[in-house]
C-alpha cells in the first residue's frame, strides 16, 4: 500500500505529541514526564512487523531509529538506550527510543506498561520538543 | 577493538543455548521454553549502544535481526514478534528476538523481568535447536 493510505493508529496519536517528520517516520514524543521517549512511526500503510518492510525500508527505518537515538542522548542525557519494536497493544508498527536513567521510575524492568504516564507541563514540553525539532532537522 | 577480544558476557552464556554464528552476530537460544526467543550478540568487543556500531556493522547487525526473525517465526509459530535492545540488566550490546503468542505467560505485557525462566527439557531444546540451525545455515 502507499504512504498516502497511511494513518496513524488512535491510541499512538493519543497517547503522544509530535515531534517532526523524517523521510520514513513520524517522530512522536509519548506524553510521559518520567521518561524521554520516542516513538517512530513509518508511514506505510497496514505494517505490523518490520520484517513486512522492503530490504531498503528497513535500512531507512533502523538509519532513522539511530538519528533520533543520537539526537535524544543528546537532548536528553540518559545512562542507557532502549530500542524496540513490540507492537503487542498498538499493531501498527511502531519502534520505541527510550532514555532511561538509574533513578527512573521503572529502572532496570522494561518502560513497558508500567504504571501510568505522567504527562508533561506545557511548558516543559514546548521546551523538549523545541530541542529535539532543532536536533532532528538536519535530518528532515 | 577488535573481534579477537570479544568475550560472551557470562550472564547471556549462562541464560542461552548456543544455536550458530553468523557473519557479525553469535546467535543464542534463551533456556526459557516459555517464549521461543532468540538473542543476537555482534562479536564486537566494548559494544554497549547500537550507535556505538559503525553504520555498515549496524546494518549488517538489522540485516541478521530480520534473517533470525524471519527465521524464528517459521520455526516457531507466533502471533507477534518483538524486537529489543534493551541492555539494562547486561550491559554486553545484544538484540532479542521474541517470538509471542496470545497464551504465553507475559502477554500482553513485555518478557523482560517477568516471572522465572522454565528451562528446555533436553529433548525439546535439541529439537528446536536443530531447526533454527537448519533453517539459519543459508546466512552462516
Amino acid at each position: 500500500m502507499s504512504g498516502s493510505d497511511f494513518v496513524l493508529d488512535p491510541r499512538l496519536a493519543a497517547d503522544t505529541l509530535p515531534v517532526t517528520s523524517l523521510p520514513l517516520c513520524d517522530v512522536l514524543l509519548m506524553n510521559d514526564a518520567r521518561y524521554a521517549w520516542l516513538i517512530l512511526v513509518p508511514r506505510r500503510a497496514g505494517l505490523v512487523e518490520i520484517t513486512d518492510l522492503p530490504d531498503s525500508d528497513q535500512q531507512a527505518l533502523w538509519q532513522e531509529v539511530n538519528r533520533a537515538a543520537l539526537v535524544l542522548r543528546s537532548v536528553a542525557r540518559c545512562e542507557k538506550l532502549n530500542i524496540a519494536a513490540l507492537g503487542i497493544i498498538v499493531r501498527q508498527l511502531h519502534v520505541h527510543v527510550v532514555a532511561r536513567n538509574y533513578r527512573d521510575a521503572a529502572w532496570p524492568g522494561p518502560v513497558w506498561g508500567y504504571g501510568q504516564a505522567e504527562p508533561y507541563q506545557q511548558v516543559a514540553a514546548e521546551s523538549l520538543l523545541l530541542a529535539l525539532r532543532k536536533a532532528l532537522a538536519p535530518y528532515a
